[in-house]
């Protein structure tokens, strides 16, 4: 019963899309026998005919024009691997409209259309796979969607973006100073050109969007998230962070409490105990806490060609049994609803803070009572010998709301001992 | 379409039946609306109607006669939780051929019948669902059989056993001895009073057996895999082995190539980068190498009532999904091959090896010879200061036949200098 093929249309021939077309090749038994069917590269929609590609691919296969892929009655399956929020958007919608399964890898799309595109996926009885949207090869939306289905989750915490895990890593294994680890990162084809995306988080926040959004079957916007990136780090707060047992990791949070949803991205300082303090370099890591599985975490390279194209690949597979058994087999994320968002001023959390004192009688009382007029208390203190009459003092607070972190904060500001707040960092405290 | 209600019989009420009853109680909303329906468990056999159980339950849906559960008409899925593989598999059985679905968290049963049961189960039309088998609540069954699905697997390392890790890392961390960790783990409920099973490598040898069909496309008996336990593990060996760079961990490992299967479960040094590393006390892991996705990570808890139950509740929603869409959403294990075993001493692998010498010239020079002689090179040399004529020296060397390295120990047990030869282990090079 069913089809013997599986006919796909790809839009897109970069990274991604050569990383699929090789996989289809590399592993063709093997995905035929899970699959229950070939699967077989039907059209490849391209820009330019006549670029190099990094994979040997018949160019009768390519076309120019988005029609010809997008009309074909005999294709099953769009491939989106375009990327972006333009054309991908258009090409998406008309592809549902013309009742073809629809996979995309694009994390830009799904976290800001995700929610429409998939109304009207479900309204051509057809679906959207996105499991290569976030963490590139890592299995992260089937385990949310199924293996944890039966979980409240409470909290998920996710190194989703390679390239700041890649700087902070350097930074923090190989003494490197920022400027050189993006360097690095740049030319080892991690980071961006412009890595602004990245550095400031954004890059996170989208794909937290997507993952929270599962996790706790909620709406969830880029608007939402609560933002930070790590431009301001230094190897001074790395170097003090593991002198007090913390790697400093740029995480995505999402937790859901009875106010409602905290979705948050910025760099934390974590314990070394911690499985994410041991997530290094270009890898990626999800660790997601439930009411019932406890504490688990979801490992390995969140980009690349291979990789992702395996994500893209285990998505045709499905659909491939789809189509062959006419099945709806997932959670329809098109029943969540919009729950409210925690305002970040009343999240509790632990904080780092490094600042600059005149080293003289007092200005260390000062600094103490500011943050006990607030009910800020202090877990930890560092204090080295004073240079040129000014100290460096490092403090980490217990866990505290964060609009009374704040109120001390401005008050400390105004003190005339204070000359410098170097960084403020916020703590993980299990 | 479809049925609002699922009905469940639950053979057992230990502690994994008691982790289900309880978080189909707990998240009751929540697994309504990703099963598409209510799950509700009917009949709950047990040995004995009057004993005192966890979990607050109906006396009403107790019985002692296994008929009642297995013959209910209303009964959809049996959830198998006895364990052992005597009764359990004939209440298997029975149920198959009465048309239930069944899910099962007795690795047992499914390392030594699991190919009849599948095969059965797929002559009645029926499947088996055994997620909670292996890992507790760490999604194992579904990445393998689904989001992996697009790679052929080279690797598997698992720390599949809670106790061996809980004792490794007692040992590591708080520099406990074998002995006082054993009786803490016995204490803790983490190992059985006789822990045999545990610390010799059976039960991560069953588990390995799972994995490994499931990753290789292949039946896999648990007289195909070499075993070597934690008995012989001194503070010592961790001492030396943390020195050296790395940890010790009990491993279950398969890897695939051109001669065949490598099926082992033995203690393993692995450098400490490494992320399974990083695993500790009663965590589980599992680390799988693949040619699309490179290297990825599951971690969890691998054991308790609710962590396993976690998972045998997902199986319970993909049965209702597929009972309400008369669904095949599995790769189909039945139709998997018997691939040849390679004979461990055809593997290569390096060793890390503890003894003591006496302390004269040439004891060294005789050590090296006999390891040149059948090709051994050595990676590290660790000698501290003789003590009463005796020197304890360590040695890593690089990766080597088995049969030779074998054959060099045998040579070297030979000479009158080496007093003891302490711990032979295996070292895991990336």
């Amino acid at each position: 019963m069913g089809k013997n093929m599986i006919r796909v249309g790809l839009l897109g021939m970069g990274t991604v899309g050569s990383g699929v077309f090789e996989i289809l090749k590399m592993n063709e038994e093997q995905v035929r026998s899970r699959a229950g069917a070939g699967i077989e590269v039907k059209k490849v929609l391209v820009r330019d005919l006549e670029k190099e590609r990094p994979v040997k691919i018949d160019r009768k296969l390519l076309t120019t024009d988005p029609e010809e892929v997008l009309k074909d009655p005999e294709i099953d399956v769009i491939v989106e691997v375009i990327g972006g929020t333009g054309v991908s958007r258009q090409y998406v919608e008309e592809a549902l409209r013309n009742k073809k399964f629809v996979i995309t890898a694009n994390k830009d799309l799904m976290a800001t259309a995700g929610a429409e595109l998939l109304l009207l996926a479900r309204k051509h009885n057809r679906n959207i796979y996105y499991e290569a949207s976030v963490g590139g090869g890592i299995p992260l939306i089937r385990p949310l969607k199924h293996s944890l289905g039966a979980n409240k989750i409470i909290r998920l915490m996710g190194i989703v973006n390679g390239t700041t895990n890649y700087i902070l890593t350097k930074m923090s294994m190989e003494n490197m100073d920022f400027e050189t680890a993006l360097a690095e990162a740049q030319d080892k084809g991690f980071a961006e050109q412009d890595p602004s995306n990245d550095l400031e988080g954004k890059d996170a926040a989208y794909k937290l969007c997507i993952l929270a959004g599962l996790a706790f079957s909620s709406h969830v916007r880029f608007a939402d998230v609560y933002t930070q990136g790590i431009n301001n780090i230094s190897k001074r707060d790395i170097f003090y962070a593991r002198e007090l047992g913390f790697a400093i990791k740029l995480l995505a949070i999402g937790e859901e409490n009875e106010k409602g949803l905290a979705l948050k991205v910025h760099p934390t300082l974590i314990p070394l105990s911690h499985p994410l303090a041991a997530v290094h370099y270009e890898n990626n890591a999800l660790f997601v806490v439930g009411n019932a599985v406890g504490e688990t975490m979801f490992y390995g390279l969140g980009a690349g060609a291979l990789p992702t194209g395996s994500s893209v690949v285990a998505d045709l597979i499905d659909v491939a049994r789809n189509i062959n058994h006419q099945v709806e087999n997932g959670i329809m994320e098109t029943e969540f609803k919009t729950k409210k968002i925690v305002p970040t001023e009343e999240l509790f959390s632990a904080f780092y803070l490094r600042l600059q004192a005149v080293d003289k009688p007092g200005a260390f009382a000062n600094l103490a009572t500011a943050f006990g007029d607030e009910h800020v208390s202090l877990d930890m203190i560092l204090q080295k010998r004073s240079v040129e009459g000014l100290a460096e003092i490092v403090l980490v607070t217990h866990a505290v709301e964060e609009k009374r972190f704040a109120q001390a904060l401005k008050t400390i500001k105004g003190f005339p001992a204070i000359k410098k707040i170097n960084s403020v960092l916020r703590v993980f405290e299990k």
